[in-house]
């Protein structure tokens, strides 16, 4: 604890990754499934619908597809794996609310608790590659407090890119360090830290399911490693 | 009551304008003046400042200015006025921490309690011409529960361009009928109103102090017409 209050005394703003960081999305999906499609395998789906999500980003960031938001990317990757599930019958109103199942993820138990733990002593965000609309609902579902959603669509770029590390310092007028990003993802950190952020990783072990155990070792680089967020809130005296 | 029920399920966002709406710039920024310059008249000084708002935001629209957040802009005729009122010694410190009233502006009181009342049944947002880092410090200092916040910064237009309207409801992939603009001021329900909005005019006739009342009398086509905010909220039924 003591060994942190220098950092806790430095850092103004928390910014969260939240897909899996914050939100269980695989589980969320999986449940979602097992009650709509109870034929389909929803720890698959789940899993393919994610794995569609980087590439798609990518495709926009390289500038072969426009500007786009995730809600859109999502349902192009939804399109291409209904077919694979047995789910090409789906009308349009079943696709447009399945893929809404992302602006309904639940919260790791811990997080809504944490969040307010931390809101008190800091400012809390997200910095996320949703789009605000759906990042708005979602924390409206899971009883997240966000002070403020900051998204790619702010700043019409996708993690990793510069532009929304440095991006969250320059909203609150605040140097890079005085920013925490807090992720379960090193690549997130790297180029968070990269950037003059100081960064949390947050282990989540089950992100992909149960049958898909992440490793979650402590990596060099980061100021923080954390069981989960309510452990985050304790090294930081919140 | 059941006049307005109709309205209250159609309406899904409910997007505050924010200064003077939702928080009282005149009266917080005269008791700041009062603790920390009471040499000088406040209630003169807070008129003054808020009357370069307006021309601050025409030149960055009009192109004369490039894109400007509102902290720069609200220095800018900060500089212009310190002079007048004896208070060009500051140094750049005080000047600064004066700048950032605006982050430290107190709600009126009826704001966070109706605030937390309407969040229970719509989504609410602020639509404000202040920058998001102003929006967010203000949220934290006058405890207002906004579920997302949103600004002429997301937009990069201020107020009344269209872009910041219809923006709310491209956000939140709504119809503009299924937003309701909520301000004080006629000009901004206006544009509200005419890209498709829903409105709803709150009186605050002492925005610019009690020697200077606004006249609130209801004007033909707002959606309601609301004394305060509680008063907006026992009118949709929150």
């Amino acid at each position: 604890m003591t060994d942190n209050r220098a950092l806790a005394d430095t850092v103004k703003v928390l910014a969260f990754d939240v897909f899996g960081t914050v939100v269980d999305w695989h589980g969320s999906i999986v449940r979602e499934m097992r009650e709509r499609y109870p034929q389909v395998d929803g720890d698959a789906f789940a899993r393919a619908w994610r794995a569609g999500y980087a590439p798609a980003m990518a495709r926009v960031m390289s500038g072969e597809q426009g500007w786009t938001l995730l809600d859109t990317l999502h349902r192009q990757i939804l399109e291409e794996i209904l077919g694979r599930f047995g789910l090409a019958h789906l009308d349009e109103a079943q696709r447009r609310h399945l893929n809404r199942v992302w602006h309904r993820l639940d919260g790791w138990p811990d997080s809504a608790p944490a969040l307010t733990r931390l809101k008190r002593r800091f400012t809390i965000c997200t910095l996320s590659n949703g789009n605000i609309g759906l990042l708005t609902d979602m924390a409206r579902h899971a009883g997240l407090p966000w002070d403020c959603v900051l998204s790619a669509e702010v700043f019409r770029a996708y993690k990793p890119d510069a532009a929304t590390y440095t991006g969250v310092a320059r909203v609150f007028d605040i140097e890079p360090a005085e920013v925490m990003m807090v992720a379960a993802h090193a690549n997130d950190l790297a180029a968070a830290r990269q950037h003059g952020l100081r960064t949390a990783f947050i282990e989540r072990p089950l992100e992909f399911g149960a049958g898909h155990p992440k490793d979650v070792s402590p990596q060099a680089g980061n100021d923080l490693h954390c069981r989960d967020l309510l452990d985050l809130a304790g090294q930081l005296g919140a």
